[in-house]
């Protein structure tokens, strides 16, 4: 049976033609798989036409969509026909196995939240991020993993394990890395931190089975790359994540502004410029394939805003292969073993 | 009558010699002041000696302190006479001004709590912290600052208000930026984001007398210096303010690793090290005098643990500022104000 994948053609800087094009080489390359098109057609078949790809191919009209700098709560709730909001109607009716978009990041939460079905036992979904971390230890990998960076504000102990377990089988599945070193965000080391929540998430997490938990981690061990899985809450990963990148941009900017003051800096800069290259091409989000969002029977990827066709490429080499691991199935199961685990703690009474 | 400050002698990386010697340092500058050591006198006293300093001195032995890596929870419970324990107590018998210590943070900040009283009308204490940003625009200052980095991990909207008028009035007092631009840290610009506290501080502080208000901002803005004081409760800014500097840390050494890769790319770095150097200074916090623990009704400034002597001296510098302006007495005017204006919201009924 072929792997199904619905696109919202629709969403993203350079939708449509990037998405097209990025979707016709995952086509080319993945025989296996079939992508349907959520979109306005008299914009897509031309695109379609042009690079002569017309096997596996399906799509579904809509003329509706969701821009990037549009409200989502307005947005999914009055435009029933938006290309996200079918695209997870078709998802949800079970005609396709996994959804990839590049639109406005907040829609397609909200849509998925509105649309699917969550996994059994699980009760809030997790919007995971990859990010480009140090890599000067051999057990960095160059990048980690934080869950959740927008989807859900606020956590439960018992909702934090469960995104510990959707990082840890997404890494694990995904970027092959054996035995996540999962960790919480907090602010300081020492088990008793951070109020209660977190404490009993520490509890939990250090017998949670399949969770290689190494306990808290601070905020500067988090572009350090000192663990695979950062578990936070969605109100603190969004701020934080949102702070490495202007943290990022800041220092690239006020080097290059500073350093322009003088000749000799100049030449200096000039004689590093393709190291900086190659820097900024390690920090590239295209690389990671996108961020999923996690907690749901079918997976969603949203990949960046700003993807080109190869960053699309990424993102739907991942949500193909993510059906092919099983990676829903494997967190549904290890989360049901653990909420089994903790039954009487988790009794609403 | 003179500035009467106290000076926690045994706190910090480098004490109790760079202690000492910044603060001879701010005794020969400023005749007004008097320091009151506590600590070791048998330590003390030669150090002064060497400085061929007495004037204007005095000194309260201890041999017990709180080491930068001890928990401050236990060190503040059962180390009565621990240097930061004595001179709290020093201060809250009104013998000083202000105090300053470059001592271990949690101790400062519980040991505060334990013995100082509040400003009336305040019920929880910020501890705020000034960090490096871009300077790229006219209206940036080339720093910020941020109210809370960890003193009160969880507040409501009224404490995050109190948060803003602390900061907002440190700033133009001590760093005479006037009418500072005060915002939210939130997971987006608009009014209703983040949750109800969130929501209901932005309602407060749109028509808080004397704050210069301009809205919600998001992570990416941090670094960014887009506006002058970042309020927010203290289990974020502790989490933002260690991922900036981690942030820092990693760029650097990952830019110095990746650049000695090649000779070019080695001998463009050496051009530019004099640059880099400039770059390290404008983001060297001993610049900037460290960081008030605010809402007392006397003024507390943590020292950086690594403080040389020119660091300490700096924040001796702040301390004996924040006294002459009446920084805490302003502070609690306009928090009673504000108190008043809403006092139906904050019945507790």
């Amino acid at each position: 049976m072929p792997i199904r994948i619905v696109v919202d053609a629709m969403g993203g800087d350079y939708a449509p033609a990037e998405i097209i094009k990025g979707s016709v080489r995952a086509l080319k390359e993945f025989k296996d798989t079939v992508i349907i098109f959520v979109g306005d057609e008299a914009k897509i078949n031309p695109l379609l036409e042009a690079e002569d790809c017309e096997q596996n191919i399906e799509i579904v009209h809509t003329d509706q969509f969701i821009a990037m700098d549009e409200s989502p709560k307005e947005g999914v709730k009055t435009k029933q026909k938006a290309s996200i909001n079918l695209a997870m109607q078709i998802l949800n009716e079970n005609e396709a196995d996994a959804l990839v978009s590049a639109g406005n990041t907040g829609a397609i939460v909200l849509s998925a939240a509105k649309h699917l079905s969550m996994i059994q036992g699980i009760e809030r979904s997790g919007l995971a991020t990859i990010y480009p971390t140090a890599k000067i230890h051999p057990s960095n990998h160059g990048f980690s993993l934080m869950i959740d960076v927008g989807a859900t504000l606020h956590c439960t102990p018992k909702q934090l394990v469960h995104f510990a377990y959707m990082g840890s089988y997404y890494l694990s599945h995904i970027l092959e890395i054996p035995h996540p070193r999962v960790a919480l965000l907090n602010i300081g080391s020492e088990e008793t931190k951070g109020g209660e929540t977190l404490t009993k998430a520490y509890r939990y997490l250090k017998d949670a089975p399949g969770i290689n938990f190494v306990g808290n981690i601070e905020g500067n061990d988090v572009p350090r790359g000192m663990v695979d899985v950062v578990v936070t809450e969605g109100f603190v990963g969004n701020i934080v994540l949102k702070t490495l990148e202007g943290a990022s941009d800041v220092l690239r900017v006020a080097g290059r502004y500073a350093f322009k003051k003088r000749l000799i800096w100049k030449v200096g800069l000039a004689l590093l410029s393709s190291g900086v290259k190659q820097l900024k091409k390690r920090t590239d989000y295209s690389e990671y394939g996108g961020a999923p969002v996690l907690g749901f029977k079918k997976l969603v990827i949203k990949a960046h805003g700003r993807s080109n066709a190869k960053a699309f490429f990424n993102a739907l080499s991942v949500a193909r292969r993510s059906v092919i691991e099983g990676v829903v199935e494997h967190i549904g199961e290890s989360v049901q073993k653990f909420n089994q685990q903790h039954r009487i703690d988790f009794l609403e009474i």
